[in-house]
């Protein structure tokens, strides 16, 4: 795909270059429909779902959070997927994928200049490793949004990978370390995706 | 399409509920196609792309701004459209438009609580007025993305509805009041533009 390359400045447009390749992720898709279900959802969909999500319930934080910074970094926590491609979170291959993904991260944010380019891989790893208390509130909604996919589409996801009720509690536990109240919501939707057959417990 | 109603806690099972009803502008498409120009874009992978342009290029504003208040704008401003649909910038029924819009903003906010739902509708207000140094710096990527996108496409959108190189100035010069050094990158590629026959001059 051509670029913009005009020799007006170098900076900006290595900059929009960047947001040219980042549009690749519209084509990413992921294990989970959209909540009417009607199709698989892309990774830039999710992205800006999970942002708004942050911004809309930042009151059920566990600690005082850097909003902003919660913001960019699920802005952006997915776009190593374009070299990387989606990961299951149950599948037995996500540790090889975080080698991909670290990849992936270094050629993309690459086509920044110095200054961006060390601060989105900054950004990057904190969400990755969950020790900041903006990436651990960070990673609530990049699990909680799939959780309600999967039950407004009777479990679609769940069902046809046969994830169990004691996978998904292992999985996404560490929603309580960002915010004890929505891990309190999650407890509740799962009860009752297992009741209406959605989920099966082992 | 079904929400989340378990009786745990109403405000977060209707914030919820409004983070799903906001997933129908994943169906909203607008009237230009993706930098690599396989299909139209929605209104949720839009807001993606300028949200990510307005944390990277912020350096370009013209004025000091709270990019917190840019991005919360940019994730929201098109989600009126799920009831208004997508007006085409150049189109005569803008106006009506405008009154659409409002309408929607009470109706699809209002699924907030008060608070939440002034502050949005506050917000999306502000942006439509273009009037606050944020609004103006926000509306910068709302113009400037369709703009590469028509570039990187050949011109698709503007051939399409034989758009000229003067409405396209005409409709995109307040640009320069949020950030004069992207309206001078924006010269440049309508100047590209008309030179490989993307865009006609009258």
């Amino acid at each position: 795909m051509e670029g913009v390359e005009f020799g007006h400045s170098l900076k900006l447009e290595k900059q929009l270059n960047f947001i040219i390749e980042l549009d690749k992720v519209k084509n990413i898709f992921r294990k989970t429909k959209l909540f009417d279900s009607n199709r698989f959802e892309n990774d830039a969909e999710h992205s800006w779902t999970v942002s708004i999500m942050a911004v809309l319930l930042k009151e059920y934080s566990n600690f005082e959070v850097d909003i902003e910074k919660v913001i960019i970094m699920l802005l952006l926590h997915d776009v190593v997927e374009i070299d990387a491609g989606d990961t299951f979170l149950y599948s037995a291959g996500r540790n090889e994928a975080a080698e991909r993904e670290e990849k992936a991260a270094n050629r993309i944010f690459g086509l920044l200049e110095t200054e961006q380019k060390e601060l989105f891989i900054s950004l990057w790893k904190e969400f990755e490793e969950r020790e900041t208390n903006e990436a651990k509130f960070a990673s609530v909604f990049d699990r909680l949004e799939p959780l309600i996919q999967n039950y407004l589409t009777e479990g679609y996801t769940w069902k046809k990978h046969n994830i169990t009720y004691e996978m998904v509690l292992k999985k996404n536990k560490h929603i309580k370390d960002g915010s004890e109240e929505i891990w309190n919501f999650v407890l509740l939707l799962l009860q009752k995706a297992v009741e209406k057959g959605y989920l099966q417990k082992e």
